[in-house]
């Protein structure tokens, strides 16, 4: 039985980290939801514009498995950039969907715990007075319809670039939202609150890097697994992330790899064949 | 009122050509679901593997809106690759997350056709003697779910580079597919059924390339739009994929372009700017 969570939130837990910036995470054990079926993961994971990329949930599950070394864990990309939480509330199309896409993944999983980040789009025009109300809402609402009363729900912060950069004038109350995320995770039981401090952007201003997506994922998981705020950076992450990313892969993983490159184009017939055939002759 | 097209079937539905081979088609009027809600189509429109690409709705869509220049189009992505027509059965997770996904669409789009790409995971072991009567059971249930009894469910065949290449020894029954494909449009209403004649593969010998599924699209628009089968490549079909490819971009289409450039650092802010300011002054 795989161990899945839920991705929900803008853009910024769909991942705009640039795929270049980081090494990939491959791991068999690692699997993602899509047409309500799992495949190994691959980024971008919750491809919801053209300019996704990297994401918080990759190491949140390398991080998941140095745990768990046994077991396998399914991601749920149900993310969308751009959206409030007027745009999240119970009904509407985006709330229906993650709905829908978790009860087809509980075929053939458990549901472990919800990954939200939102925020950017209710960090102006006096919404973040209202944040509090209505992530409460929608957190209710989803424990109802999914029958998990007790999910862990783990959220984080908006970055502290938000106040600067070409969009830096739009988010005037993005440290009202983080209060309001904070104090959802000091009063709703299993709920939970990361820090982004520390944490930077791409050139947007707006945008998780790839690096800090991967340092983000890893204390979204520190916060899973000790059911606790993290509110400093763990001294750790980085040297967890280098311990994620340079996991030996299996022949399997590495024969998937090879597969993928000659399917876009990038190797030829004879080259992918000679590859795995070294691959087969190799002792592990 | 967006007119919507589902897309349904394996991975040639999904399309798996390199983006690189072919002229992107921009056109906010044509546009694609994600989570439940609507955006201007890029491709890969129906992301299901880490190798999709280039697929035959982009230019379905084109074709469409040569027709119909006031209105806009929506795709349905839910086609997902090495899938069986039992993998497709009414209840499985395939079949009610494309159910779920057109009734989301269906709150702000008027459902036009189906559209199916599928059968080279039934062309082994006497699979293809089933293929007509479980498609046929496959088109009722979606007609019946989507409460559109009539709807046009447009078919294409198998491509005759099946029985060769790296894959080729296993598709011994494509022909036989093709002819259950061909009896459905001639037997049950509103199916039609539309040729792969002269259509060529990448170098997997598995997928239809880039240009072939451009020349596949306006063949299945063409089928659409006359309500017929098409068993004959339509002679300006070549001529109607460069309309579609070099329409004159819109100065909103040109800018979103260019924020997409600029989201995923292919485009430093400063470059930007001037091209947007660039754009701005131009009287088109």
């Amino acid at each position: 039985m795989i161990n899945s969570f839920l991705m929900i939130g803008q853009s910024n837990m769909a991942g705009r980290g640039y795929l270049t910036d980081v090494k990939q995470i491959y791991d068999e054990k690692i699997k993602m939801l899509v047409n309500g079926r799992w495949q190994t993961m691959t980024e971008p994971i919750n491809f919801d514009r053209p300019t996704s990329g990297i994401g918080l949930a990759a190491s949140f599950a390398g991080a998941w498995r140095l745990k768990n070394d046994q077991e396998e864990i399914g991601l749920i990309p149900c993310a969308d950039g751009g959206t409030s939480l007027d745009d999240w509330a119970d009904g509407g199309v985006l709330f229906e969907n993650a709905v829908l896409q978790t009860k087809l993944a509980l075929r053939t999983s458990k549901l472990n715990g919800i990954l939200w980040h939102q925020g950017e789009n209710d960090s102006f025009a006096g919404l973040s007075d209202l944040y509090y109300d209505k992530l409460n809402i929608i957190i209710d609402a989803f424990r109802r319809e999914l029958k998990a009363p007790d999910i862990p729900f783990i959220t984080g912060g908006l970055g502290d670039y938000l106040s600067g950069g070409r969009y830096g004038k739009y988010f005037t109350e993005y440290n009202q939202v983080n209060h309001a995320l904070q104090k959802l995770a000091e009063t709703k039981p299993n709920c939970y609150f990361v820090t982004a401090n520390e944490l930077t952007a791409n050139v947007d201003g707006l945008h998780f890097d790839a690096i800090s997506l991967r340092r983000f994922g890893v204390r979204y998981f520190n916060s899973f697994f000790d059911k606790k705020n993290i509110l400093v950076p763990p001294a750790d992450e980085n040297m967890l992330i280098e311990i994620i990313q340079d996991r030996v892969l299996t022949k399997k993983d590495q024969a998937a790899l090879l597969e993928i490159d000659f399917a876009i184009g990038k190797m030829s017939l004879a080259d992918l064949e000679e590859k795995l055939a070294l691959l087969n002759r190799q002792s592990i």
